[in-house]
């Protein structure tokens, strides 16, 4: 399955985004008075292949949790539990991502691809679907509703909002810790990617017109940063940021991790398997695929903070097209997110200080996509409107 | 009235505000990982008086309209006549601040406060409001729909969607030359200021629970620039930019347009309606009118791009604590928008380049403000959603 999609993945329309750019040159407006969001226009023409490319809605926000053997090094001071409560923060729709994803009308699908400990089994689960579904179930075609190995619906609810939805896909129950050994093998590295991948599958078969990256997992950062670090080539101590808020001294301890992570493994980042592997998390492994996935349906992705920017490195050196269907949410306050940004040659939409990952920050960008896309389909041009030019 | 409403201008409430920290430092995500979204939410606490904040919906555009003297300096490559095209452009829908404002369900009120020619007059006007009021109609407690000269009420179109409303309350028809003479008369800056306080009071009696500043009018970054040399201190190549993208000699020749109506006029920023008399704008005058009445009235503006933050020193100038109910929208292109955002203290929630006015800058960042807002009434504390903290 990563192979045929890697395959499927191609450049940009030109022809398409030629179009676009007349477009906007005649519509009521000084000629790049938008800025940056006339540039992002043009590259949904060409990820659509048409001009005006459709609206991105609705969106779905896939929020990836798992966790990580290096907590084992005292890289944050939350306790690892908090992983799990959050995923069941997120189902009960109390947590950030859900307040934003029910303002920008946005569903939420949460991915257990490798949390530690098993999900409290919710009221309403169905029996014949029980938690903890076994790794390698990353077969294609199935709807995510009746897929396999999902233990909640989700749905709409009374309200008329969407409640969450949870998918079991655990491949392994937390990394191992990557100081000691390699985090994943690749056969655990690959069976998440490609839980990434179905995920995009069926969440645009749903009707998903744009992604939402979102993750959960305690110490996440530290792997994040390493990835970087091994996708770019940079010092660790460029890569590695407060996380949560970690202090000094947890933040030199922290940078001295991923020093450590490096020496041991040396990835090679023209094997991004092989890097995903020995230095990643689940959750990035399968935002890697949910990038890749949706690059190779043509539909656009926002990537919100540090762990999506850098599962987004591993799908361009698998792919170097799919960056063509990623747009930048924000900046994240970690300093490793704008080492990512800068390769992958991306302009954050939104850079406020944001560092709470969930998917906030790319939630509170998207309005700012489809008005991008609005403007060319709503806006009069000089000769419809009567509006003299220069 | 403008007496009045400077005197009803209080400080932000401390207590309102030390209730939305505490409450922020309860809620299931790291402290401090909203970035500056924490802080709004505080500052809108403290606004509103009470914690959480009303969320700021619905909330109302006010693109107010005029024409500038200063055109004759050649100042900008485009006509005149494209102002009051673009009031058309406006009531019709075509223009992107109508696509922003219909994505973020946001009325579109246009006021023409100082067109220089004519508006045409609309299919469906009523006979009894002709256009082209007179000045000095800028009496308090008139409801929009039925007040002083009104020609075109606006409402909601059989799509249910908001149909923008022209507002006549032209007090002169474009300034005066600023290289030549003062822009305005003193009663007529007041006019012009009070019209603004007026639109604010119609709009919040009418439901609107944040305003939105826009404006038009062709060439009216230049006063924009002077009012901000004027008000800050700093030369007039610091404050002047390329407008809807002016070319290097028409740039220079704009900065020494600018430094001839300062040496002229030598306005004393400890007078405002003296600064806006000299060398400002009918809209930027009504803009500053607008902020002063949202202010007293405790409701929030979202300022747009230059010719706002111009406005919005002129307000700061009158009453200080005006500042607390504006929350600068976005970072225009324009550098005096940056001069006069570090003067009022204020982090833009968007910098994308953006130079089109209209109020789009600040539509595309209302979705921000609401988050920010909606974080405090709707995400789950740590003890309510039994998440352990570190």
């Amino acid at each position: 399955m990563l192979e045929t999609t890697i395959a499927a993945i191609r450049p940009l329309d030109e022809a398409a985004m030629s179009t676009a750019r007349q477009l906007q040159a005649r519509l009521t407006k000084p000629a790049g008075s938008l800025g940056l969001l006339e540039e992002l226009s043009v590259r949904l023409a060409g990820l659509a292949g048409t001009c005006p490319p459709p609206l991105p809605s609705p969106a779905a926000v896939a929020i990836f949790a798992g966790d990580h053997g290096v907590h084992a090094q005292q890289v944050t001071p939350w306790p690892q539990e908090v992983t799990v409560q959050m995923v069941g923060n997120f189902l009960a729709g109390g947590a950030v991502v859900n307040a934003f994803a029910r303002q920008a009308d946005a569903t939420v699908t949460v991915v257990d691809v490798g949390v530690a400990t098993p999900l409290p089994t919710p009221d309403h689960a169905t029996p014949d679907h029980p938690g903890g579904a076994a790794a390698g179930g990353a077969g294609a075609g199935s709807a995510v509703a009746g897929g396999e190995g999902v233990s909640r619906p989700g749905g709409v609810s009374e309200h008329g909002r969407q409640v969450p939805r949870l998918v079991e896909a655990n491949v392994r129950r937390g990394t191992r810790d990557m100081t000691v050994t390699a985090a994943l093998t690749r056969d655990e590295a690959r069976s998440a990617v490609e839980v990434g991948i179905r995920i995009a599958g069926e969440l645009i078969d749903s009707g998903a017109a744009l992604l939402i990256t979102g993750d959960m997992g305690i110490a996440n950062t530290t792997p994040a940063a390493t990835l970087i670090a091994a996708f770019t080539g940079v010092d660790a101590a460029e890569a590695t940021g407060r996380g949560t808020g970690i202090d000094d001294p947890t933040l030199q301890h922290k940078i001295e991790v991923v020093r450590a992570a490096l020496a041991r493994h040396t990835p090679d980042p023209t094997d991004p398997l092989g890097v995903l592997a020995a230095v990643g998390g689940l959750e990035h492994a399968a935002l890697t695929g949910l990038l890749l996935g949706a690059a190779a349906r043509r539909v656009p992705v926002l990537l919100d903070g540090v762990i999506a920017v850098s599962a987004a490195l591993a799908a361009a050196a698998f792919a170097p097209e799919a960056v063509g269907a990623m747009i930048a949410g924000h900046r994240s306050a970690e300093p490793g997110a704008t080492v990512a940004l800068r390769r992958l040659g991306l302009t954050p939409l939104i850079d406020l200080g944001l560092r709470l990952g969930e998917g906030t920050g790319a939630l509170l960008a998207l309005p700012m996509v489809t008005g991008a896309v609005r403007v060319l389909h709503e806006v009069a041009t000089f000769d419809s409107a009567g509006v003299t030019e220069k």
